[in-house]
């Protein structure tokens, strides 16, 4: 991900899901990829990245649905990194939980937590815990609405229409950093960005496909409605969250990356066709399978899977 | 706690609230009692005990309301040393996050993770989490019912009364044991030992007040129980969660751990006399209260602060 501070400043980090597709990353055990996951994060600190980031997903790709317990580990293995989640999905979680769990990473980090909170591209959480799809949006909408009040107050009082009401009590532990550091987490839903200016929340779009440049309107949005809140621009920060590889050369950094990138957004695709993806990922596979094509247009080598 | 295994092996650990009570450890900034935690369950491991275990509240004297975070941090810095909740309050969970925590608990400890599961002695969580007291029982029935069920099956068919029903959904990631050990933790109501005999759990007794030999009666009826459900003596596991203190003498051992023993106890009695601890406490405050007028009459040592 990269988070512009302000003109002169800007923040580098990885995410990572813990992800597992071609058949050399699910031949090492699910043990062995979370400890190296850690080991990557400890690297991370030492070369001197700015961030590392873990997602949220309950699928059997990936192996980051707790992701606080690994971000945990990676606390006490590493000094200067910032740890955040990449991205929580607050609207089938429970407010007081996640606070509580990035509260602990705080303190066993001395400061260094971060989370960024989402309303979800994946959506198999929705009928894991009971959710129904419908309430997509205003499920995130009330859940950070609790999670900003306990962001605030130690005692909470609070009521909404998903969670029974809060009359005081409360929430521990309580982080180093005050405020703890919470960022809204979007897609390309233009709402969601104005939902970031009015609650002058710093902002982490993810662009998991399509073109960078046609974000700058919403971007622009974004703070345009924090400046009409009266939030000052320092505080409307920017980040974004994209796929990257790095590579000696262009083609060989296509050559890398393209086959296993290809094979995830197919399987990503895939459940969309099933029915089981109605939300933001529709783009992100519609521009996918156009960049496939054209990849395959221009390449003829052997082993891309782009199908 | 101490475990025992069969007539010839006997495991030994500790226990962490994270604690804080008097002005020495208030002192200490939660960061860094929270790292002190993890530094003593490095050490733990280095010595050779068997077991560290982190309870769960959700109270201000206590950093232990995600204790799986501070066990994942734990599990990187540690070899052997087996890692578990003392213990986690299922009644007021949801049976799939707790599973996920400790799932990835246990890959990234390669194996080293348990759980204890109760229905709970403080009863904050309650009103924290929007249940009602009057459910106190059936809600950890059900929640067991629920997380056996997950920790057997990857895909889950269940129903039940307190939560929207699965249909199959996939609960990810898998641990490395299997089966994940989940251990039944009681207080010291009958119906509850003979729960975990017939459902062939093993079994911790916390024992935080009172004299040991009472519950020997209760331990028997667990193995009864369990027998009479065709589980074999060597599944029957006991264990035992006890205050405990090492030093050189009885006397120093006494004058050493009672005051912050009475303070920690006379905290517990106030809030139950204010209505808030009508269960399991009540025995305990009961007996600490018989054990610091004993003491008091023992010891006329500056700084007894048990009233």
């Amino acid at each position: 991900m990269i988070t512009k501070l302000d003109d002169t400043q800007m923040q580098i980090g990885i995410d990572s899901f813990a992800a597992a597709y071609d058949d050399a990353s699910l031949a090492v055990s699910a043990s062995d990829r979370l400890r190296n996951l850690v080991e990557q994060i400890e690297h991370a600190d030492q070369v001197g990245l700015d961030v590392f980031g873990i997602g949220e997903h309950h699928r059997r790709e990936y192996l980051d649905s707790a992701p606080t317990v690994t971000l945990g580990a990676a606390a006490v293995r590493t000094h200067r990194i910032r740890l955040t989640s990449a991205v929580t999905v607050l609207s089938s979680a429970d407010p007081i939980r996640v606070f509580q769990n990035f509260a602990t990473l705080d303190l066993l980090s001395q400061g260094r937590a971060e989370m960024v909170v989402g309303r979800g591209s994946f959506i198999e959480s929705f009928p894991l815990f009971g959710l129904k799809l419908e309430d997509y949006d205003s499920l995130f909408a009330e859940k950070l609405d609790l999670l900003l009040r306990i962001r605030e107050n130690e005692h909470v009082h609070w009521s909404g229409k998903y969670r029974p009401a809060l009359t005081g009590q409360g929430v521990y532990p309580r982080p180093v950093q005050n405020p703890l550091p919470i960022w809204l987490g979007v897609g390309g839903t233009p709402q969601s960005f104005a939902r970031a200016g009015a609650l002058g929340l710093p902002l982490m779009v993810a662009i998991i496909g399509g073109e960078t440049r046609r974000f700058r309107p919403l971007i622009d949005l974004y703070r345009e409605t924090g400046k009409r809140f009266g939030y000052s621009p320092d505080r409307l920060r920017v980040g974004v969250h994209a796929l990257g590889y790095v590579a000696p050369t262009t083609q060989q950094a296509r050559d890398d990356f393209f086959p296993g990138y290809a094979r995830a957004i197919a399987s990503v695709a895939k459940a969309r066709m099933a029915g089981r993806h109605p939300c933001r990922f529709r783009c992100a596979a519609d521009s996918a399978g156009r960049a496939a094509r054209r990849q395959r247009r221009r390449s003829s080598r052997e082993g891309c899977s782009a199908q």
